[in-house]
């Protein structure tokens, strides 16, 4: 079975690395249980697993940005994962399409991105 | 400082996501700690924290296969970072360009890559 290939740490969590499918922008990084990667291959749609929350969650179940999985690929010692996956509105919760909008110059942090969505509209 | 932003985990380590910085292509993921951190800022070659060997380690002081960083980015949340890279020869110690060289397909990883250097001979 393709699940037994995963290396999950000692939370039983692998980590995921979101990027969309075409052009390889990286989105987000999340991390899984078992069942989210099973739940994630089944339904086509990217689950995670909420460490703060303790809770497996279906991205955009709340704000209706969900993520369509196109591939799932896996590293060399199986111990992190990839989804390619086609981003309905923003991946972020702060309402930019990445997660990564600061660049570090000089020194310091630097916003490189607009906001995509309204965060205190869809959350 | 920038480096209070990040959010190291209970281990002292923050995951870092290296990818190409023209292509966007994802290479590999690796772990840093505040000093991996500061010596990949300081000197410009990624550099990471090897939770096996627990141990700093440059990328490529053995292959050659260095990293040179041109941007490093962080997420929303403060807890991962991405690196932007110049790669010389493959991120892979398999020899691959990229360690996410296997897909899900029907079940069953598949490889999606041929290898770019004989890990053999640089090992």
């Amino acid at each position: 079975m393709f699940i037994d290939e995963l290396e999950f740490d000692d939370r039983g969590l692998i980590p995921a690395v979101v990027c969309d499918h075409e052009t390889n922008e990286v989105l987000m990084v999340a991390y899984m249980n078992e069942e989210a990667v099973r739940q994630t291959v089944e339904t086509g749609r990217a689950t995670f697993y909420s460490r703060s929350r303790q809770k497996m969650w279906v991205k955009g179940e709340t704000s209706g940005h969900t993520q369509d999985v196109k591939w799932i690929r896996l590293d060399c010692d199986g111990d992190t994962l990839m989804l390619g996956v086609e981003q309905t509105g923003g991946a972020c919760h702060l309402g930019y399409r990445s997660c990564f909008f600061r660049e570090l110059r000089d020194g310091q942090w630097h916003m490189i991105a607009e906001k995509v969505f309204d965060p205190d509209a869809v959350y």
